[in-house]
């Protein structure tokens, strides 16, 4: 079921600081910030060859990695995101094993233009894990 | 610099249930386990298409994630692997722009034979980074 590993989120306090670390520091190509108000994050995607690394800074009031920022104020990794072929069915799967998928369980439009799941970091060793559908 | 994104390795306080979890709830390949006690884990490689999930589980007395289970007792996220290609080229990069090295600073054998540093999460978003030289 589970397919390439799309991105690894890691929420920042600073995105200006963090994307120096990615462009200068570490010699990685970054893209301009993307203010999403619907995400409540501003992001900057690192491309790597074979996957991304999104930089998440909150936007807004109610920023879904504002909790995050609070229990670990340097930053550090959000969410681990996996792409699969066809999301109704991958949740539906993982639902009939017992695992607890975010909110009401309902596929949301994500930052990519695609539906997305959040799971339940308690049911999948600690991590958030975010499925898309590719 | 930076290349691909080598792994994502989870630190887990029981590898068994984790193992099951990716290779039965999610569906993707999974190694057998393997003990490294060198490194002071026991490792499961998550296959996917484009990278690998790494799932470590403490083993001996002075494990490297031990200090991190204390504190994350479900498990969690704990390093990301970037791949480069000259390592002590990359190492004098970021000491010269400031950035700190764990250790000693002399690149080690790391859990797949070849030459790994770690970096310091202060100086990188708060994240834990190891580099790779493939």
């Amino acid at each position: 079921m589970l397919g390439r590993l799309n991105h690894v989120a890691i929420a920042v306090p600073d995105l200006a600081a963090a994307t120096a670390i990615y462009r200068d520091t570490l010699g990685a190509a970054v893209s301009q910030p993307q203010a999403l108000p619907e995400h409540g994050v501003t992001v900057v995607f690192v491309e790597l060859p074979n996957a991304k690394v999104e930089l998440l800074e909150p936007l807004g009031e109610a920023s879904p990695i504002a909790a995050f920022l609070e229990k670990s104020p340097s930053g550090g990794i959000h969410h681990i995101c996996y792409e699969v072929n066809d999301i109704l069915a991958a949740r539906d799967r993982l639902k009939a094993a017992g695992a607890r998928v975010v909110g009401d369980g309902e596929p949301k439009i994500g930052a990519h233009g695609k539906p997305v799941l959040f799971l339940h970091p308690k049911d999948f060793a600690g991590t958030l894990v975010e499925l898309e559908q590719v």
